[in-house]
């Protein structure tokens, strides 16, 4: 009799790679990138920054800050060759996947003389140009030159609104892009990891990222939550609600996180944006927001105990609504500002690269079944 | 003093999931694909009767056989619309990233009213009648619709050369299909399965594949051990070629694996088909034998006691060239081939999903670090 083999699936408490980019304080709820404190970043730090500490693990003095704005700023243009990619797919796709396609129809960007570090700063300054454009497609708008003085999310603002960015916007958009650029390896992290390992290109990566996180148990919360929200439509209806869908064994889409068991420290902070937000923008934002307080509420006692805690998600969608974001975009947005966290991950893991090979285990009928004509089987 | 984690870097000899469909025979050199051996599929099935093998966890009977051919057959036709994407990226992008940009375009294919057991089947369905415009296309060729009552093999063969295609092509190809349909979880399928495991889609699970076997550790080596026969050029310059290798550390493409430590079954049968490809076709396919049989005496006297064989992808060089297939698409054919591998693994891991979401070990910067504003930092 053999030992049965022991399976790790969903790779749950398995270490798959050292990294320096994060740690993920679960006991004090707290999240650091390359050892800063995130809640500093946000709140004195900008994602340009940020982006430059991913990528090189420590803060720029100003001249070398002022080069990488440069780069960015040049990565961030797009040419009429670009423009037709992205007129294309936008017909064709959603959100996501016409950000996918333009990676993967641009290749030759990241592939032969230009260095593995060169393209991901060329896919960090595309992304939000890119992404703003197929929402201006897809809404039946023209393309429109991106204008990189504006910065990545002021860019991103101008390009969804056709207008010069309010500060309000500018800055909640900033601070959503800090906050999501990197944690750890989540699934879309770590699958740009496993396709970065066969030593296949940035890009490649990316796609693969992009493609991961479109799931609905992954980037696909915030969506989910609005939709919660709106379903609810009426702070007054959260209490039957939350009954009827607990009843149902419902999920309550924004709580729950595979690895935070308290208060995930993101979303503390994006509650706090989400209180400005319904003051600033009113309407529709307040009524969201109303219901999402009052649903934490309810819920939190009876999730809580089961460590059950709103998450980054839970909050979010309040902010990109107030920044002009449509709903069916906002992983898109995820999206745009993950990407550094995944060039990042695939830089450092390339320095000790190692091809990613596990091993199943087999639970099929016995082998050397014999092969019957078609014929005769039945 | 902190215990140090075990970091799984490569997830070497982790089993990450339960799987029905292949067993690896490493101590005997054989390969099942659930319970039959795959020597005696190449032998006696087809590659559309291995696909609903992997799909369906069974050999089909006639009538099942029958509805699932029809099912395929249709499914491989390509209207005036996927035509015309299938143009546009074939002019930007290689022929595995034309293959995924395809997929990406089409995901309307793949969700809303569409079962992941038919967006499956599309998948494999299409796949070859796409590769086969491509390569059409980016060699200056109008598309040419399919003709599905070839099957899959045979339609991509006459996609290729415009001409009703010749018995031992059909052969030859049909048997590198069945060989390459699946192998447990190499980084292409494992990257899939975790793309998969967000519930993303089959599409978007497929695309992650692609991307992930490009890698010239991967997919990538059949084409690297094609450039390296050429390299090399004469079969009497193999062992001097050798020498210089060896002493450069140079990798011998084609050579190991990370599984198998004895000779690959898969390249087992493919050396005997090369044999008969030299024959057939002569000329260079049969230079390119006579190096590769060459090499692979040479090379085994300095590799095998490292446990270094011959791989598929030494001996698949020759078969494709036979058949028609150019060197730059051999890795996409591979992709066309292990569609079904892929799907048939996430079919089976969404009957008990679970999310994959490792964790890292940080290694940074001490957390708490001083943010100190960009003019005072030097």
């Amino acid at each position: 009799m053999e030992t049965p083999l022991k399976v790790y699936k969903g790779l749950e408490g398995i270490y798959v790679l050292d990294s320096s980019l994060s740690f993920i304080d679960t006991e004090n709820g707290k999240l650091y990138y390359v050892g800063y404190d995130v809640e500093e970043l946000v709140a004195r730090s900008n994602y340009e920054e940020v982006a430059y500490l991913l990528l090189n693990h420590k803060l720029p003095t100003m001249s070398e800050f002022s080069a990488f704005l440069g780069k960015l700023r040049d990565e961030m243009r797009l040419g009429e060759e670009e423009l037709e990619v992205v007129r294309f797919v936008s017909k064709r796709s959603g959100g996501m996947d016409a950000l996918a396609a333009y990676f993967i129809m641009t290749q030759k960007d990241a592939v032969g003389e230009v260095s593995p570090m060169d393209s991901a700063v060329r896919a960090v300054g595309k992304a939000g140009s890119v992404l703003g454009n197929v929402i201006r497609v897809q809404r039946g708008d023209d393309t429109l030159n991106p204008d990189p003085s504006l910065g990545i999310a002021g860019n991103l603002v101008y390009l969804i609104t056709s207008e010069k960015p309010q500060p309000y916007q500018v800055e909640f958009l900033d601070d959503i892009l800090i906050l999501h650029a990197e944690h750890g390896v989540p699934a879309s992290t770590f699958g740009s990891v496993v396709t970065a390992s066969t030593l296949s290109n940035v890009y490649s990566s990316i796609v693969t990222g992009i493609m991961t996180l479109k799931g609905p148990l992954h980037g696909g919360a915030a969506e989910a939550a609005y939709q919660q929200f709106l379903e609810i439509g009426d702070p007054d209806r959260v209490e039957s609600w939350l009954e009827r869908a607990l009843s149902e064994r419902r999920r309550i889409m924004g709580f729950g996180h595979r690895v935070y068991k308290i208060y995930d420290p993101r979303a503390k902070v994006v509650k706090a944006m989400a209180a400005k937000a319904s003051e600033i923008a009113g309407g529709h934002v307040k009524n969201l927001y109303e219901i999402a307080l009052r649903l934490e509420e309810a819920a939190l006692a009876k999730l809580a105990p089961k460590g059950l805690f709103p998450n980054l998600d839970f909050w979010t969608p309040m902010v990109y609504t107030a920044v002009g974001i449509p709903p069916n975009y906002f992983t898109a947005v995820f999206a745009v500002s993950r990407i550094v966290g995944w060039v990042a991950h695939l830089l450092e893991y390339w320095k000790d690269n190692r091809l990613i090979r596990p091993l199943h285990n087999y639970v099929g009928p016995p082998v050397g079944q014999k092969y019957v004509p078609i014929e005769a089987r039945h």
